[in-house]
C-alpha cells in the first residue's frame, strides 16, 4: 500500500520556458511505449508476455476484450504530466473520462510502481507482468474500465459524461491540488459533461484547487465520427473561450508523425498552461493580499488532437484501422485465427521495443521508472484518490440543541427543513473547508435558507451585482441548475474525502438516476476493496415531495427515486422519511456520520405538527420504526384489533387523524398506530442489514391482524418490502397513483384514496364484526370527502377544518363527520 | 376544435428590409399587454376579471400560484411572431422551454381563438375571461405550466432541458416548419440543453424544418441569477458561433426603458434573421438542384436579454422586483393581505390598459386579433401540436418474411437484433420520411447494422470524410452519444405525429428516466383529453443487455429500467422480453402498429438458439405467455408437479437447459415450461389491461404447486407483479443481484444463481419426495457448477459444452453431469 496520506502539497510554480532536450522528450516517449505495450498485452496477451519467444495463438486470449483506441491517448498524457510533476512536484490527479481506456491506467499505476504496492502478487518482474495481462477483463480479474481496483482513480468511466464534474468536486477545497481531467470527444456530446465545463465559474482561485480539462479528439466513437472533431477549428476554439477557458491546441501523430514531434509541442504547450495555471494563483493571491477584487480568470484547457488507436496497425484486412473507428476496442479481434494475425500483432507489439522497455527480470527499465514521481506524487498514488484515508470526521454541533419544543405530540408547528437549515448551518460554521451543500437552485425554495445564509454564501465566480444576496467567491453552498453537476461534484467531493449534501425536489432526482447507480456501484465494490478506505455517504435531502406538488402539477409528482435506490446493494442504501423536524434532525446527524451509504432522506418543508420530542424522536430514529402508544387505542399486553402505519409526513398525519376519528367514533376499537422512518426496517433481516427480524415483525405489525399501511410513495413498494412476512396478505397498502390532476394539498391525498375518511373505511372494511355504529361512520367519511372535495372546488384551499387539523385537538372541532 | 388537419407550408419567403411603423409597432404592444394582463388575471383572480370594478381582496385567489417572471418574455415573443406569420404565412410552432409560463401560453392560446374553439366554455366574453382566470391552477382546472391541456403545446417545460431537442424532432422531415425554441437561461444550465445545441450538426436544409432557438436570458432563477447572464457578452456570444450558430441579441426593458424602443429593436432583428433562414433554404435548395455540395450553414439564433417579470412593480416592500429572483413566481404574495397591496396590484394591471384592450363584451379587442393568424398558422393551433391529427399508420412490411427458420426449437442459432435489422431496413424504405430510428452510437453495436445501412444512412451535417461509412446530409439513422438527445429527439418527433425507436445499452437507458417519467405522464394526461388525437408509441429496444455485460463488468449491469417504468400509469407502459429472432419480429410489428403507448423490449444481439417457428411466435406473443409443452415433460390434462418460468433470452435459454436435465435424470418428474414474454401480463387484470384474470394465472402456473421462474431482472419485480396471485406463496425467483465481478456469461449467469444448474437444484429443493436419484442429481448439479466455473478461470471463456449448448442436443452431451 502506498505509505502516506499526506497529500503532497502544490506550490503552483512557474518554470521558465524551455524546450525539453532530446533526452527528456526520449524518455517521455519510452514510459508511452512502456504503457503503450503494456495495455496490448492486457488485451490479447495470456501468456509469453514479455514476446521473449516467438508469439504464437496460444498466448493470445481467446476472448479479447477491452478498449484500445483511447489508451495511447492517455498514455500520452500521463507520461507528460510525469515529467511536469516531476519538474514542479505538483500534486495531480488523473480523471481519466474515457474509463474505458482501462489498460492503458493499469498499465501506468504498474510502472508507477503504485500497482505492485497495492496488488503484491502482480510484482514488476516478468512473472508478474503475466498476471497483469492474464487478470485483465478475465474470469476473477480485473473490470476493463478505470474501476475502484485502480489506484488513483475516482471515476470510473463506464457511464459517460462526469468526468467534470468529478474533477471539479475533487478540486474544491483543495487548493493545492491539480486535477487533470481528460474529456473524450464521444463523452463530449453528452450533456452532463457539456454543461460541466462552466463549473469555472463555480471555482475559486483562492480555497480551491485547479482543473485542467484535456478535451481529447482522436475523432471517433463506436461506429462513428464524433461532433467535436467535426466542426471547424474555429468554431471548436470559440466554443472553449465561450465556456470561459482559453484554449490551447496540440496536433499530431497522422499519416504516420514521427511522435517525437508531437511530445515535443505537447511538452512545450504543458509547460505553457502549466505557467499560466501558475500566473492564475500568484495574481489571485497577490490581489487578495492587497485586498483587491479580481476577475474570474480564463482558465486554460488542453485539446489534443491525436488519431485514434494512435500507433495501431494502419490497416488490417485491408481496412485502415488506425485513426479510425475500427481502432475503438480491439483493432486484431482475429488475432489468433491466422498466423498472419497473429504475426501482426506480435509486430505491433515489437514496434514499441520491449527490449528496450524491460530488464532482464522483466522489470521496467530504469530510463522508464526515472520518470515517474515518487510515493504520493504519484498520479496513481495520490491520496485524494483514496479519499477515505484523507476523510476526517466533521465536528458535528449537538443536534438536540436545535431541537423544536414539543409539550404535547402535535402541539407545534414546525417546518422540517427550515429547522435542519439552522443545524447545517452550524455544520458549516465547524467545518469550514470540508462540507460542502449542493443544489440546483431550490436550497431556498427547500427552505434550508435563510439559516444556511447566515453561515455562508453561495459560492459564485462569474459576475456579482449589487443587488445578488449571498453570492460570494467562496461559499459552501453550490447552486447550478444542473441536477447532473449537484451529483457530480458532490461525488467528487466526497470521493476525495470530504462530506456533503444534495438537496432537490423529490421528483426531479430521477434526472440523475443513472448517476445514483453509478456511485452505488462504486461503493458496492470498493467495500470489498481492503485498501480503499471508507468515504462519507452521499446524502439526499429531497424536499418539495410529491405530496407538495398538488399545485406544480403531475409532471413535479414523483416518489419513485426510492423505488430506483432500493434495487441497489442493502449494503449500499438506506432511505428515511422522518415525518417532522425533531426526527429530521436526528436522522440527518446519523447521516452526516456515516460512511459509505448512499442516504435518501425524503422530509417536509412546510409546515406540519411536530409530534416527538427530540428525546423520543432519537429513540424512534434509533429503532428505526415503533409503535405511537400516545396515538393508538390498544390494551397494553392485548394484541390490537388493527394496525395502522405510516411512511412520511404527509401519511403520518393522515393516520393520525385517521387514529383520532376511531378513538372517537369506535372506542372500543383497540387500534395500533405504528410509524415507520427507516423504511429498510421492513425487509427481511436476510435481505438488508436494517431488516427486523420476523419475530420482532410480527411483534409490531402482528401476524393476524389487518395492517392498514399509508405509504409516501409508489404502494406496491411496501409490498415489495414485506411479501416474505407473515402477515402480508393482511396488508393493505395505500399510496401515490398516478393520477395527474392540478387541485389542494388535501384534495390531492383524497384523490389518491390516503386521507384519513378513507384510512378510516378501510379499517372498518377489514376489522370483522365492527357493527351499525361503524357502518355509519363508514358513512359520515363517505361524506366528509364530498364535502373536503366541494370546498376546495368552490375556494381553491382547502377547508380550514383539514388544513389546519392537528393531534391532540377534539377531533369534533378537527374532522368532524358532518352526520 | 382547429378545423384543419393540413399543415399550412411555408415557403420561407425573404421580407425586404423595412422599419415597421408606429402602427404596426402598436398592435403588436397591444397583443403583448393584452396577454400579460391575462396572464396576471390567472395567477391573481378570482373575480372582476377585466377590473370594471375597483379591485377587492375577494376578488384575489386565496393560494397565488403559478410563475410571472418568464411571462412576458414569452407574450413579447409570441406577439413578434405573430406579426412575421402574418406576413410571411410561415407555419410555426412554438416551444416553450420555460414552460412554468404556462399562464401566458394560455393567454396566447387565448387571444388566437383556439382556447375557446376547444374549449367552449370558455368564450370570448367576460365570464369566458372569469372562467380563464379561475380555472388557473385551481382545483379541478388546468395545471401552471405549458401542459397537454395547452393547445399548441408539445412540451410541457415542467422538467427543464429538453426545449431544443423537441423542438429538433418536431423539425425532422417538417421541411416547411419553423420551430420557435424558446429556451430560458436557466434551462441552458442543465446538460441536455448543454448540448442540444448541437442538433444543429444534424438537421438537413433540404429535408427538415429550421429550429430558430430564442436564447431569454432574463438573467434570474428561483433565487439565483444564471451563468449566462452573468458572464461578458463576447463569452456569451464566443459560446454561440462555438455551437454553430450566427447570434443576434434583442436588449432592453431595463430601468424603465420604453418597451416600444424594445419592439422595434425585436421587429428588426427577427426579420434580418428569418430572412437569414431563407437565403439558407434558398441557397441549399439552388446548391442541390445544381447537383453541388454545400457547407453545414450557420443557422441564426436569437438572444433575448429582458427583465425578468419585466412590467411588474418595480418594487414591493421597498425591495427590488423588476429585473430581480424575486419576480420568479408570484410578485406579489401578499396581495389580498393589506389594501396597499390590493391598490398596487390594481395598479400593476391597469398600466396594460385593459379598457383598450377588451371590447364591451369582454372580447379581445379587434385590433389585437388582427394580429392573429388565421386557422392553422396560428402557433395555437399548428396541426403538428396535435401531432396524433397529423399521424399516418405506419407502411409495413409483413414481419413474416423475415422470419427465421425453425425446423425444431434451438436447431438454429439467430441474432435477434440482427434479424429484427433486416426487417426495420424494410420499414425504412417503405416510409421513408415518416419513421426514423435513435441511438448513442450504439446502432450498430446493437447489430441492427449492416442491416438498416443498406437502406439509409445516419444523418450527419458536420463535416464527412472520405472514409467514413454510412455518413449523409439525410438518413434515417440519428446517432449521437446523447441518450437525451436521443430520447428528445425521438419524443419531438413523435409528438408531431410521427414513428421512431430508440435503440440503446439497456444500463445507461437509465440516463433518460426522468425523461421518460415526463412523456409516461404526458401520455396518460393526453389520453382524457379528447381533441388530442394518439400518438405512435415511444419504442425502446433495449440490447447489449444485462446478462451480455459480464466483460464490460458491473457498471455496465443495470436490468432496473423495466423497474422504472412498471411504475408508470398502466395504461401507457408496456414490457416485452422476447427471447428470440421470430418473436422478436413479431413483438416488434406490435409495436410499430401501436400508439399512446411506451413500448420496452429487452432482446438480445447474441447468437441465440431459436425456439419458435413464425407460427408459433405470433401465437406466443399474441398470448403473452405461454406452455411450452415441447419442453417440459406433463401429461396431458393432469397438474404438473413443478412450473419452469422464464421471461428474458438469457434465463429461457437456461430454463430450457434445466429442463433437459430434468427430462434425462427424472423423468418421472411431471415439469411445465411457461414462458412470458409480456411481462405485464403477470400483473392482476385489475391492475394492468394486460393482465391475466386469475383463473388463467391459475391454469398456467398452477395454484399449489412449486414455481421456479428465472427472471431477465431484478427478482422482486415478479414478486410485486404477482403478489395478489393464489400461487405466489410457491413462486421462487431467480433473477440479477448486485454482483459486480468480471467474468464470461455462463459464469455470470452461475454467479447469480440463474444458471441451468442451480434451478435444477431449485426444482429438487421445492418437489417433494423425489428420493434418491434426485439427492444426487444434485450433488451432480453442484459439481458441475464447480467444474463450469474452474474452466472459465482456467481458459477465460466458457466451455464450449455450456456455451455451445441448444435445445434439442442430447443433453449427455450438452450439460453431463460430471458423476
Amino acid at each position: 500500500m502506498p505509505d502516506s496520506t499526506t497529500t503532497p502539497v502544490t506550490s503552483w510554480p512557474a518554470q521558465p520556458p524551455a524546450p525539453l532536450d532530446a533526452a527528456a522528450l526520449a524518455s517521455i516517449d519510452a514510459w508511452w511505449r512502456a504503457a503503450n505495450y503494456l495495455s496490448i498485452g492486457q488485451i490479447y496477451l495470456l501468456g509469453n508476455a514479455l514476446l521473449r519467444e516467438p508469439l504464437r495463438a496460444e498466448h493470445i486470449k481467446p476472448r479479447l476484450l477491452g478498449h484500445w483506441g483511447t489508451t495511447p491517448g492517455l498514455n500520452f498524457l500521463y507520461a507528460h504530466l510525469n515529467r511536469a510533476i516531476l519538474e514542479r512536484k505538483l500534486s495531480t490527479l488523473y480523471v481519466t473520462g474515457p474509463g474505458h481506456g482501462g489498460p492503458g491506467m493499469v498499465a501506468n499505476a504498474y510502472l508507477d510502481g503504485t500497482y505492485s504496492e497495492i496488488y503484491s502478487d502482480i510484482e514488476q518482474t516478468e512473472a508478474g507482468v503475466q498476471k497483469l495481462f492474464r487478470q485483465f477483463s478475465f474470469p476473477g480479474g480485473i473490470p476493463s474500465h478505470a474501476s475502484p481496483e485502480l489506484p488513483g482513480s475516482i471515476h470510473e468511466g463506464g457511464e459517460l459524461g462526469y468526468a467534470l464534474s468529478h474533477a471539479y468536486g475533487a478540486a474544491f477545497d483543495n487548493p493545492d491540488l491539480l486535477v487533470a481531467a481528460v474529456v473524450g470527444d464521444g463523452e463530449a456530446e453528452t450533456g452532463p459533461l457539456a454543461t460541466s465545463w462552466h463549473s469555472n465559474k463555480f471555482i475559486d482561485p483562492l480555497h480551491d484547487g485547479v482543473v485542467l480539462p484535456i478535451l481529447h479528439l482522436n475523432g471517433y466513437k463506436i461506429a462513428n465520427p464524433t461532433v467535436l472533431a467535426r466542426i471547424p477549428e474555429a468554431e471548436l476554439l470559440n466554443l472553449m473561450r465561450g465556456y470561459g477557458h482559453t484554449p490551447h491546441i496540440v496536433s499530431g501523430g497522422f499519416h504516420g508523425e514521427d511522435p517525437m514531434l508531437v511530445h515535443a509541442r505537447m511538452a512545450e504547450t504543458l509547460d505553457v498552461v502549466l505557467n499560466e495555471i501558475s500566473e492564475i494563483k500568484r495574481a489571485a493571491a497577490q490581489a487578495n493580499a492587497a485586498g483587491e477584487d479580481f476577475a474570474r480568470p480564463l482558465w486554460p484547457m488542453i485539446i489534443l488532437r491525436t488519431p485514434k488507436g494512435w500507433t495501431c496497425p494502419a490497416e488490417i484486412d485491408g481496412l485502415p484501422v488506425e485513426g479510425t473507428w475500427r481502432a475503438h476496442q480491439v483493432p486484431l479481434g482475429n488475432a489468433r485465427d491466422t498466423e498472419a494475425h497473429t504475426r501482426l500483432l506480435e509486430e505491433w507489439m515489437h514496434s514499441y521495443r520491449p527490449e528496450e522497455l524491460f530488464d532482464e527480470s522483466g522489470a521496467p527499465a530504469a530510463g522508464i521508472t526515472a520518470l515517474a514521481p515518487s510515493g504520493p506524487l504519484r498520479m496513481s498514488a495520490n491520496p485524494v484518490s483514496n479519499g477515505g484515508l484523507l476523510r476526517r470526521n466533521l465536528d458535528l454541533p449537538d443536534f438536540r440543541d436545535f431541537a423544536v419544543d414539543v409539550p404535547a405530540p402535535g402541539a407545534t408547528l414546525g417546518e422540517a427543513t427550515r429547522v435542519l437549515g439552522g443545524y447545517l448551518a452550524e455544520v458549516i460554521r465547524l467545518n469550514p473547508d470540508n462540507f460542502r451543500i449542493f443544489g440546483p437552485d431550490e436550497t431556498a425554495s427547500n427552505r434550508l435558507a435563510p439559516a444556511v445564509y447566515e453561515a455562508t454564501d453561495k459560492q459564485w465566480n462569474a459576475e456579482i451585482r449589487p443587488n445578488d444576496m449571498n453570492l460570494a467567491r467562496a461559499g459552501r453552498v453550490m447552486e447550478m441548475l444542473s441536477e447532473h453537476q449537484c451529483q457530480g461534484w458532490l461525488e467528487g467531493y466526497l470521493l476525495t474525502g470530504r462530506h456533503g449534501l444534495f438537496n432537490c425536489y423529490e421528483a426531479f432526482i430521477h434526472i440523475v438516476d443513472s448517476m445514483f447507480n453509478q456511485h452505488a456501484k462504486w461503493l458496492k465494490v470498493t467495500a470489498d476493496i481492503p485498501w480503499r478506505a471508507p468515504i462519507s455517504s452521499l446524502n439526499y435531502l429531497l424536499s418539495s415531495h410529491v405530496w407538495r406538488q398538488d399545485h406544480n402539477g403531475f409532471s413535479h409528482q414523483d416518489p419513485g427515486f426510492i423505488d430506483h435506490v432500493v434495487n441497489k446493494s442493502a449494503d449500499v442504501v438506506r432511505v428515511y422519511l422522518p415525518f417532522d423536524a425533531n426526527t429530521l434532525l436526528s436522522t440527518y446527524d446519523h447521516c452526516l456520520r456515516s460512511v459509505n451509504y448512499v442516504n435518501v432522506v425524503v422530509a417536509g418543508k412546510q409546515p406540519a405538527p411536530n409530534l416527538l420530542t427530540m428525546e423520543e424522536a432519537v429513540a424512534h430514529c434509533t429503532r428505526g420504526l415503533g409503535i405511537f402508544d400516545w396515538a393508538g387505542t390498544e390494551t397494553p399486553g392485548m394484541s390490537p384489533d388493527v394496525v395502522l402505519a405510516a411512511a412520511g409526513d404527509v401519511p403520518t398525519l393522515e393516520v393520525l387523524a385517521a387514529a383520532a376519528i376511531l378513538r372517537e367514533h369506535l372506542p372500543s376499537l383497540a387500534v395500533r398506530v405504528v410509524n415507520v422512518v427507516d423504511l429498510m426496517r421492513l425487509q427481511s433481516a436476510e435481505d438488508h442489514p436494517h431488516g427486523l427480524s420476523d419475530r420482532e415483525f410480527d411483534a409490531i405489525f402482528t401476524p393476524d391482524k389487518p395492517i392498514v399501511f399509508a405509504y409516501h410513495g409508489y404502494p406496491w413498494l411496501i409490498h415489495r418490502l414485506t411479501y416474505k412476512r407473515t402477515g402480508h396478505d393482511n396488508l393493505h397498502v395505500r399510496g401515490y397513483k398516478e393520477i395527474g390532476t392540478t387541485t389542494t394539498p388535501f384534495d390531492m391525498v383524497m384523490l389518491n384514496d390516503l386521507d384519513r375518511y378513507h384510512l378510516v373505511m378501510d379499517v372498518i372494511d377489514r376489522v370483522p364484526g365492527l357493527g351499525a355504529r361503524a357502518g355509519l361512520l363508514r358513512q359520515q367519511m363517505q361524506d366528509a370527502r364530498l364535502l373536503a372535495r366541494q370546498y376546495t372546488r368552490d375556494h381553491g384551499e382547502d377547508a380550514p377544518e383539514v388544513a389546519d387539523w392537528a393531534w391532540g385537538q377534539a377531533p369534533e372541532a378537527a374532522a368532524e363527520p358532518p352526520v
